[in-house]
C-alpha cells in the first residue's frame, strides 16, 4: 500500500456520527499480505509460512502453546498486524461532531495445527477440543483486564472469506466496547425473556427439534441447525442444547461436545459444497457478566457462497437464494 | 444449483426471531448466472449479453426506455430473477416463533447504456443525468403502490461486488418495509435534530468543509467526502450541499449536479485504484413521507478492496486499514 500521508499509524476506534457504529481504523493492517485485494488466491508458500514449525521467529513472542514430545500442536501469538493493542492508553476524545477512542484491545492469532495443509475439521477430535479449551483460557485471562468489555473469536477460512494465510488459524479480538450485533442479540433475547420468562434460543431449539426441517445434527449436548431467517446459503448455528450463556464457563465435557458438533458441521459443509471458504464466529456474553437467563451462547458458520452487494450494504438485510430447509436437507444427507 | 427439495419457490421475507432483521428468501435467484460463487470472473460474452441491443427478447418486457433516432440509450426492465414480485398477495403469517411476509415488492434493472463495454462513469454527463432522472421517475411511479414503503437503488459493479453481468446496470428494489440501515440513519438524524434543531448531515458538511482533510470534491451543489468513520478503504459519500431529504424531489438542475459529482468521484476511484469493483447505493426518505428537516439524502460508494470476514459478521463493525484522510488526500490528487 502506497497511501501514506503522515496520518497517525496508531489504531483507533471511531464512531459514526449518525448511527451507533464503531469502526477500527488500523493503518498497521495495511502492511499485511493481501491487505487490499487484487486477487483471491491465498499464497500457499509452505517454506515462508509464519505459522509452520521452524518459522516461529516470524511471529511475535508466543502467548501460549500446547507442546507434546517437544513439538507444539497449537500456538497462540499476538497478531503481527494488530487491529488493536493492549499497550495503548485508553483515551476518549471528541472532535467536533465525532467521537474517537484509542484502539485499546488485544488481537491474537490461534494457530490451530502445526500441519500446513490440515484444515481445522480434519484434526482429530481431541485436538479440536484442545483448541477450544485454549480459546476458553485466553478469554478467561483477557477478562481480567477491566478495560476490555467483550471478546470476538472468529475464523476466516479461505481468501474469499477474508483469510490472508492458508495455514489453519483463527483470531481473537478483545474490545473496549460491546459490538452492535451482540448488543442486538442481548436486547432481543432480553425482550423475549421479559415477556415470557424463557430464553428465546431455548424456544427456537424446541421449535426446531419438533419441526426437524431445518435441523442438521442433534447430539446429546449440541444442536446444529440452519436458522429460519438464514442470511446466506448454508448458514448454520451451533448451540448447546441446554441453556448456557457464556462459552468460557463450559465444562471440559461440554467443550468436547461442542468441538464434535462443530467438526461434523464443517465436514458436512466441506463435502456438500466442495471445500467452501467460510467464516465462523462465537457470540457469548460480554466479559465478567454474571450468567444470563435470557442469552444463550452459540457459534455461527457462514460458508461464503454469495457476496455482500449494494443491497446488503444499503439495507443491512440480505437476499438468500437458498431456503434454509433445502440447505439442511442436503446437509442431513451428507455423510461426514 | 441442485438443491431442490420441494420447498416453496415464491420469494418471502422472513424476520429473525432475536434481532430486528429481515431476510429475503428468493429461490428463483438461485437459477441466475453466478448465483453461488465458484470464481470471480464475470462472463463477458457480448453476443449472449441480455443487456445488449438486439437481445432485448432476453429480458422481460420493458418498463421504460429512452429512445433517440430509433436506438435506446437506457432501458428499464423487470429483473428476470426477482427477489420480490409485485403480483404477490400481501400476506403476513406467524409460524410459531417466526414471522413471514409474502415477498411483495418490485425488482427492476436499469440498463445504463447500450454499449456493452462502457462503464457508467465513462458516459457523457447528460446521459448519466438522464439515468438518474429515469430512477427518479421509477421511484415516483412505484410510490403510488401503497403496499411499498421504501426504495433501494443500488449498483454492483464487478463480480467481487456481487455483480453477475458486466454490461453497466443498476437495480431498484421496492420493499414493503423500511430497511434497518435506513431506519438507523433516520433515527440517528432525528435524535440529533431533537437535541439541536439542526440536520446532522448539514453539520457534518459544515465541519468537513472547514476541516478539508476528508474532502474529495466540492461543487456549487454537491460535496464528495470520505466519511470520518469509513468502514472500508476509499468509502465515499456524495451529498447535496443544501439540505434535501428526498432524492426523488430533486430538480433537473440538482440531478445534473449530482450526476456530475458522482461521475467525477467514480472516475477518480477508477484511476486511483485501477478499475476497482464497487457498490453504489442511495439512502433517501421512505416513500410518501413529507420532506424531513432532519434527514439528508445521500449516495454511498464503496470500492471493494477488502472482504467481509468473521469479525465484520460477528460484530456489525469493520476494521478499515486505510484512514479516510489518506484516501481523500490520494483522491484529491487524482485528476479525473
Amino acid at each position: 500500500m502506497a497511501f501514506c500521508y503522515g496520518a497517525p499509524r496508531m489504531p483507533e476506534l471511531r464512531r459514526d456520527p449518525v448511527v451507533d457504529r464503531w469502526v477500527i481504523i488500523a493503518p498497521e493492517r495495511a502492511d499485511r499480505p493481501n491487505a487490499l485485494i487484487r486477487d483471491f488466491q491465498l499464497p500457499d508458500d509452505e517454506d515462508g509460512c509464519p505459522f509452520c514449525p521452524g518459522n516461529e521467529f516470524l511471529t511475535p513472542p508466543e502467548i501460549a502453546a500446547l507442546r507434546e514430545q517437544g513439538r507444539w500442536t497449537w500456538r497462540i501469538v499476538p497478531n503481527r498486524y494488530p487491529a488493536l493493542r493492549t499497550e495503548e492508553r485508553m483515551s476518549r476524545k471528541g472532535i467536533g461532531l465525532y467521537d474517537r477512542v484509542a484502539g485499546v484491545g488485544a488481537h491474537e492469532v490461534i494457530i490451530e495445527t502445526d500441519s500446513h495443509k490440515q484444515p481445522l475439521h480434519e484434526l482429530p477430535l481431541p485436538r479440536i477440543s484442545s483448541v477450544l479449551r485454549a480459546v476458553q483460557d485466553r478469554i478467561l485471562d483477557l477478562s481480567r483486564d477491566v478495560r476490555l468489555r467483550s471478546i470476538v473469536f472468529f475464523k476466516n477460512s479461505g481468501a474469499i472469506a477474508g483469510g490472508s494465510l492458508s495455514h489453519a488459524h483463527s483470531q481473537l479480538l478483545a474490545l473496549p466496547i460491546v459490538p452492535l450485533e451482540l448488543q442486538r442479540e442481548l436486547e432481543g433475547a432480553r425482550r423475549h425473556f421479559e415477556a415470557r420468562e424463557r430464553c428465546i434460543y431455548c424456544d427456537v431449539l424446541d421449535q426446531e427439534i419438533g419441526d426437524r426441517s431445518r435441523l442438521v445434527l442433534e447430539t446429546d449436548l449440541c444442536v446444529v441447525l440452519a436458522p429460519y431467517a438464514a442470511r446466506t446459503p448454508f448458514e448454520l448455528l451451533v448451540l448447546p442444547r441446554e441453556h448456557r450463556s457464556a462459552f468460557e464457563r463450559s465444562s471440559a465435557e461440554e467443550l468436547s461436545a461442542l468441538a464434535s458438533a462443530l467438526r461434523t458441521a464443517l465436514r458436512k459443509l466441506d463435502l456438500a459444497l466442495d471445500r467452501p471458504a467460510y467464516n465462523l464466529y462465537l457470540h457469548t456474553l460480554p466479559l465478567r457478566e454474571p450468567p444470563s437467563d435470557s442469552f444463550h451462547f452459540h457459534l455461527e458458520i457462514k460458508p461464503v457462497l454469495t457476496l455482500q452487494g449494494g443491497f446488503e450494504w444499503s439495507t443491512g438485510y440480505s437476499v438468500n437464494p437458498t431456503p434454509p430447509e433445502e440447505a439442511a436437507a442436503f446437509l442431513r444427507q451428507t455423510e461426514a
